[in-house]
């Protein structure tokens, strides 16, 4: 079975990576909508648009089973393109993290980082409450976390205070965070040593044991990985690096690129 | 004559507003290619492919005189749109900014804040040199300022540390700083009130003084604004309303949306 993953842009190679260690004998086709990104601050029919036709591509690319693994993307478009693309399974990332941290949140209280679209889907919220009736769920939105991340930016300090900064209104409120955006794994660390006694979910790691658990084993092989991308700029190119230091970036040239 | 003005999201009305201060009887139509920014982190190839669409459409809407509003798609078209629209006059971002530079500066030392790709691409300190081989130019790259703008960020005293931390290894050197891009005039106030002694240049007024020398006077009249965007999202409209309180955006839609 070949997976398909698609974020708008470098984010979702952190959720791939999590799938590659989970399931190391399953090809993946990982597709990074580049000259869309990020999908955080556009319009809910465009992110639908791209989205769907990020699914055909990697359908004509011979996957089986797509991964969503863009939160904005996700929380946006996620049923629609279940429906549309039925029976072809499609999982997005909120599923995943919001199960693990109901599993290891003691007091329900739970906190949620995402993009303003994300946040403003109010998606988390609306699964952690469709599980969990009880539960309290505080959302905020921290759309400077992408750029910093992105950008490599060096300054520890100011990092930390801006995490600090959107966080300090509800961190003594909750006992778990949920990290709801694919590149947020890249400052799970600076979060962690932030506040070391919260839960921090990482959402990668909570999809792939996720699917892990749904899709049947493949037999032992050699697996291919594809990181393929339809613009061509050194932010991709670096983070891919780091998370994928032996894969090539294939660069898709073609009339989808305007 | 119609002025056509396009960047890529919504920095560019800085610019537009001084444009439309300083020529106040002929008619505006701005178009932010809002599903494409930002520019900044995208790949030459397509910043080309986006400038060239941008002018076509301001043409279709018969616009004679164009303005490249945004100091990446300056920095990397220019000279390749001039030659193949000519004999259309189209001005860039970075010509005022520069001469008014050369005017303000005593020390010729001179400062540029701009995005990755315009720093990249050496084309203010190419353009300084060009009349002024005796200057000696300090270029950094701020890719944190553009999202700080967008996002409304409302902790000022992190802004500041940011601004701080992009500056802090020239600030002493030079004597005038260029705002290379659109963005930044809105936290002009922010950045004249952490370094007074500084003088800050405005590419959106600078470009606008430029432009009003070169094109001949209208006569008075009624005269028209027009935004345009292709993509219907929160920032553009909050930043729109702060620029141009009174006209409406309107959303584009059409094939050219994916």
């Amino acid at each position: 079975m070949r997976i398909g993953i698609f974020d708008s842009g470098v984010g979702g190679l952190t959720v791939s990576k999590e799938v590659a260690i989970k399931m190391p004998f399953n090809d993946i086709i990982y597709f990074g909508d580049s000259i869309h990104l990020p999908y955080g601050n556009k319009s809910i029919q465009n992110i639908l648009t791209y989205s769907r036709n990020n699914v055909q591509f990697l359908i004509e690319k011979k996957c089986q089973i797509i991964v969503v693994a863009c939160n904005t993307s996700t929380a946006v478009a996620i049923e629609i393109l279940k429906k549309e693309f039925h029976p072809l399974p499609i999982f997005g990332v909120i599923e995943g993290g919001v199960r693990e941290a109901l599993k290891k949140s003691k007091s329900l209280k739970i906190g949620v980082l995402g993009t303003l679209r994300t946040i403003k889907s109010s998606s988390y919220k609306n699964k952690i409450l469709q599980y969990s009736p009880r539960a309290k769920v505080y959302e905020v939105a921290s759309p400077l976390l992408v750029p910093i991340i992105e950008e490599g930016f060096k300054h520890k300090a100011i990092t930390i205070a801006i995490i600090k900064s959107y966080l300090e209104a509800i961190v003594l409120k909750i006992d778990s965070l949920i990290l709801g955006c694919t590149h947020y794994p890249l400052i799970k660390k600076l979060i962690k040593t932030t506040y070391p006694g919260l839960q921090v979910i990482d959402s990668a790691k909570a999809t792939s044991s996720f699917l892990a658990k749904k899709i049947p084993p493949t037999n032992p092989r050699n697996r291919k990985i594809e990181i393929i991308t339809n613009d061509d700029n050194e932010v991709f190119r670096r983070i891919a690096k780091k998370i994928f230091p032996k894969e090539k970036v294939t660069l898709l040239k073609n009339e989808n690129s305007t």
